[in-house]
């Protein structure tokens, strides 16, 4: 079958790769569209670093264990519709369109779908999911923003952790596809001010248009010369952005750090202390948060076609990669295999 | 009147310091016994830095102002008898043992004691205090240990704010008078599983008596090997401490920064993306927490008598600033002048 696989840094075509078959608890599904997230354009670009990083963290007991020298599959952010179930296995009438968390059951365990040799991803026409782990997609919602439930549920994520009310100030600082999802979420929980900084005049225009109430552009000075706010999200992820929050914060602050950060970063506890500043750092989501950010789509709470900035073929992904580095082009491109 | 004075760097006895006279809501008191603090030795040696990290905070709002080419007068951690009221001030009746937050009301506003060329501390033989904020010494405590209110005040604090639920494992990194402080807390707040880790011997025992359940040599390796706590208390406050623990702990942990850091310091972000760590950094104490400190100390619930390893009168302060560089030797030395 055809999919798009990471090789040598570049995601390349292939027509050639294997069929996946279901085992006991699997279901092959035809894949409708899959997000492109930063975190794959990164790993593509630094997926030894990303490896190295995970296997610290992970201390002894393991890790991702992936051969860059061979085949990458990526793609965690997919729709799909539901073709043959494996032996043994409830799942839902074929045709029924479907979602899941990335997260692939076996008789090998859990294993993440984010980069392997071996699972397939959503850069594919096939894939294997996990029954029992599916949700369909109500109200006949678009296929295309279902795709968009898993970065959806990251914000959603991020703003249940900073436990912010109504009435308290959040500074959203960047509006890639993270900080975008984020001010979502903010609209979604009924914050009152959401100001939102990013160097880019079209991310500006986006935030605005998914529930910022004021844009700020951070190239005309810091967002704290012009807002005080009690929750601070940090969509960025390069080193100095956590030590300028520190800085620049009130007293009190809820600092949530949703950029992914890679490398060392300097800071000066000091700053945090003098105002006992709260450090959350996010990741993911729980199941909770995944089936919520499906129904907020579903029931139109949070609508994500601004989002949607492009659409590629599996023979388009290498250019789509290389497309997303333009903050002005683009903030998420779908494939759609 | 007599008081020890901060000069070029060393604590410097004097006999000619002019007597402070109180002003309207002020008490004229005789000091009986303050606490060295740890932050009091920093002052000391790096009092510049101290100075320019503070106004770096502050950012254009001030912050402290003291001339380290003039007299420093410290001493926050403070018991005395009242004296004198001001004029038009209602007090206890003179002779009445108190205590008070470390913070000086008067008609330029507010000032925290604590370092100031003009305010005195507690490192004196009277000083000033803010009627409305004196509170008495109950049950007949031991004025020695009522002036240590303060410090375990500051545990008190991490602890809050922490939110460790009594079974949930508790790791405190530093043994010093902070870690002892919250050690202390800990056991008030019932957490059944405490475990405390310093590199002296004397600072172990010391963490046993006041409440740890099992102590770790860091010199025998990190303590996440042998423990997996939900809350860490980083009570140290040099560079590298913070990226080990987000390196070492597991998912999910809270780390509740106490140890005060001024220099800069290498974190990796992405240890505590991977793990959703939460960072809590903390500096003091509320008045609810000064005062419930000051009822555990009088009814007993915390006995700071094995942290009293000294006493000096004003002549020894210099001495004793240089005798608690040796953690085998002191812990707390109060001054009683």
């Amino acid at each position: 079958m055809r999919a798009a696989v990471l090789r040598d840094g570049r995601m390349v075509y292939r027509d050639d790769v294997p069929e996946p078959v279901p085992g006991p608890g699997q279901v092959l599904v035809d894949v409708r569209a899959c997000g492109i997230c930063g975190s794959d354009l990164h790993f593509a670009a630094h997926g030894d670093e990303v490896m190295s990083m995970t296997a610290r963290v992970a201390g002894g007991g393991g890790g991702m264990t992936v051969d860059l020298g061979s085949d990458v599959f990526m793609g965690h952010e997919f729709s799909a519709a539901v073709l043959e179930a494996g032996p043994d296995t409830q799942a839902p009438a074929p045709g029924t369109l479907v979602t899941s968390i990335p997260v692939l059951l076996s008789a090998k365990g859990v294993e993440p779908i984010v980069y392997s040799n071996s699972t397939m991803g959503g850069y594919a026409e096939r894939m294997l999911l996990a029954a029992p782990l599916l949700l369909p997609i109500p109200n006949g919602l678009d296929f295309r923003h279902a795709a968009l439930t898993e970065p959806m549920a990251v914000g959603l994520h991020a703003v249940n952790k900073s436990n912010v009310a109504p009435g308290e100030t959040a500074l959203v600082l960047g509006c890639g596809p993270i900080g975008i999802a984020i001010i979502a979420a903010l609209k979604l929980r009924g914050v009152e001010t959401i100001v939102a900084a990013d160097f880019s005049p079209k991310r500006r225009e986006l935030a605005a248009t998914m529930g910022a109430h004021r844009t700020l552009d951070a190239a005309q000075g810091s967002p704290f010369d012009s807002v005080k706010p009690a929750v601070v999200f940090e969509a960025v992820g390069v080193p100095g952005i956590i030590d300028d929050v520190l800085l620049r914060a009130r007293p009190g602050t809820r600092l949530v750090v949703a950029g992914v950060c890679m490398q060392a970063d300097t800071v000066h506890p000091f700053f945090a202390i003098a105002k006992e500043i709260n450090v959350q750092f996010v990741l993911a989501y729980n199941p909770e948060e995944f089936g919520e950010s499906l129904r907020a789509l579903a029931e139109g709470d949070i609508d994500v076609t601004p989002l949607i900035t492009g659409e590629v073929g599996l023979e388009g992904v290498g250019q789509a990669f290389d497309d997303l580095a333009d903050p002005e082009r683009h903030c998420k491109i779908l494939v759609t295999p």
